[in-house]
């Protein structure tokens, strides 16, 4: 059986690498004679993978230890509460920058914890760019301002980052780890594994330690960023396979030769499909503007909706998965995270050319 | 490699069996040329191991169409605080059993969230047993009344629930699936998987669906059990991997026999471990009363503490796994969930019994 071309948008494809590690080791992880999921969260065994796991991608992204790293679950949606229940003090007001609808999301948790502003926002234009953000107009008393790094519904990202006075708070659960990263900009960032980082149920959080020192002990204790760092993601049994697949695919990063080289593969790929997009004569259109246009979620329409229907039809019986846009906006999207190959990038490209000459 | 003799609290030993099909298709699910993990959580394949795992554990416990079925990320101890965020409205108080740390921890919780009661307790007595309670102490605008089903730390088991006017919630993460159980004499019941229902990050619960019916969209979304009632546990990605096992591990059980099957083994294994301990002449001294042992974990010391610490050692050079009591009490302990083979407490019975000639 060969491994299918797999574009789903995330849960999404991962290493054959990793997947062949992890089914090698799933009886008898180490030599003890247990699967990874088997060990005791507190035995030498599993912390060597927790630990590391968290020096790894301290390595990948060059973490310097102001930062915590913090292994959560309950996913990105968790963290639209958690950021605002620790953060987001009496007097203070969250800043939110849309770009989509998870940041629409994000805002939505945020109102329910305090105050809350909009710096910016593309709704209007049906979120085709990332904002040109004016910081001026940032509130003086602004807890943190937070983005969404890369657009996974509508196809954009954030091509660099604002230079902020104020704790930059950024979602990248569907970019990080697939372009270099000045992580000192950063306040807080946070992503759900499922896209880049693993399989879903582990949500890694990168914080800075001095964020940590609000006294928040009227939190649930699981909501607390206090209770992981205080207790390096250990206060209860953590989400121990997610996070060995965690370390796996970090360890995968770096034997293809680390950040860097991820990068170069990652605009080598969005490169050949938006050739194909821009040099159609319009017959596929894509969604975001080239400025904002995302190395991850490449989104796309064909001249009407029964050509779309159908392309999408033909793409399917050739093999590839996951080309349906999300359920909210319809049309097509590939989604070429860091473990998708170039081989399926081209293959892809050459449907869409074979499709438009016939169509 | 033959598979160790895993006596671990939790995360434990699964079965052979399941860990054997996850190989076996962690390349290729069902002929998809993807794991489970790289599959879309809205595509058919995955909804079907999603609605499979709630289908088998309705059909293993009997669980009536009165109640939900959630999957919900953060273990038990995020359930500490959901349950009276969900159910403890104002002007009712939330009254716990304490039998254990555990119970002690979901009390703290719900301390945070508003008043609370203490219905009995044997903290006293070094949680030795389970209380005697006397129902009409229990407050007439009680919330809830909340008890542990099994208390890993101590050893001990509720042997039968008492019935209740006012909705009964068991944290049951340590003995679900290893009896039969009345699910019509709870209101909701919450499991961490790890023990007997697969690997960590996925926790099961089962809510009775007129406990649903308060307003309470001031909640975060994760924390609201209609988001996932009301989403089929899927309004933002689940843990599937998790819950693929989880599945595997109900398929698992009903290949063994089902819940009655699964009893008779569990009461022959501790049978097998207390007999040891009660034919010792006090070598081995069980820690919990006779009338509250747990068929899940038996907890028991040696003379002194330097035996205890040899016969640990020795066990562990024998290759035994897991025996050390939790770092809170010491001593030792033997996990014998629903996954450890018959033989496994076998070996393990032989060996102190010839430990305790030899001493």
């Amino acid at each position: 059986m060969t491994r299918a071309l797999n574009f789903n948008a995330g849960p999404a494809a991962l290493p054959e690498e990793v997947l062949l590690q992890a089914q090698k080791q799933l009886l008898n992880f180490n030599d003890t004679g247990m699967s990874v999921m088997e060990l005791s969260h507190r035995s030498k065994d599993y912390e060597e993978v927790h630990n590391g796991a968290q020096a790894q991608l301290r390595n990948l992204l060059q973490i310097s230890n102001e930062y915590e790293i913090l292994f959560i679950q309950g996913g990105a949606s968790l963290q639209f509460s958690m950021v605002p229940m620790n953060l987001l003090t009496e007097g203070k007001v969250g800043s939110y920058v849309l770009t989509g609808s998870w940041s629409e999301k994000a805002l939505k948790e945020a109102k329910k914890v305090g105050a809350t502003s909009i710096l910016a926002s593309t709704k209007e234009e049906n979120y085709k760019s990332i904002p040109q953000l004016n910081l001026d107009n940032l509130e003086a008393n602004a807890a943190y301002l937070h983005v969404t790094s890369n657009n996974t519904i509508y196809g954009t990202q954030w091509q660099s980052y604002p230079d902020v006075s104020v704790p930059l708070i950024a979602d990248m659960s569907s970019d990080i780890l697939s372009k270099s990263l000045n992580i000192n900009q950063f306040g807080l960032i946070y992503a759900g594994a499922q896209k880049n980082l693993g399989p879903s149920g582990v949500t890694v959080v990168i914080v800075k330690k001095d964020l940590l020192h609000t006294t928040v002990d009227h939190l649930p204790t699981m909501l607390n960023y206090q209770t992981y760092s205080q207790n390096n993601s250990l206060y209860n049994t953590p989400p121990t396979f997610a996070i060995y697949l965690l370390k796996l695919t970090l360890d995968w990063v770096e034997s293809q030769g680390g950040i860097s080289a991820i990068e170069q593969k990652n605009n080598e790929k969005a490169k050949i499909l938006y050739g194909v997009i821009d040099e159609s004569n319009g017959f596929y259109s894509g969604h975001a503007n080239q400025n904002s246009r995302s190395n991850m979620n490449v989104t796309f329409t064909l001249p009407n909706e029964e050509s779309t229907k159908e392309f999408l039809t033909l793409a399917k019986e050739n093999g590839f998965v996951g080309l349906n846009g999300h359920r909210s906006v319809g049309g097509c999207r590939a989604s070429i995270y860091n473990a998708v190959p170039v081989e399926h990038v081209i293959q892809l490209a050459e449907f869409m050319k074979k499709y438009r000459q016939k169509g």
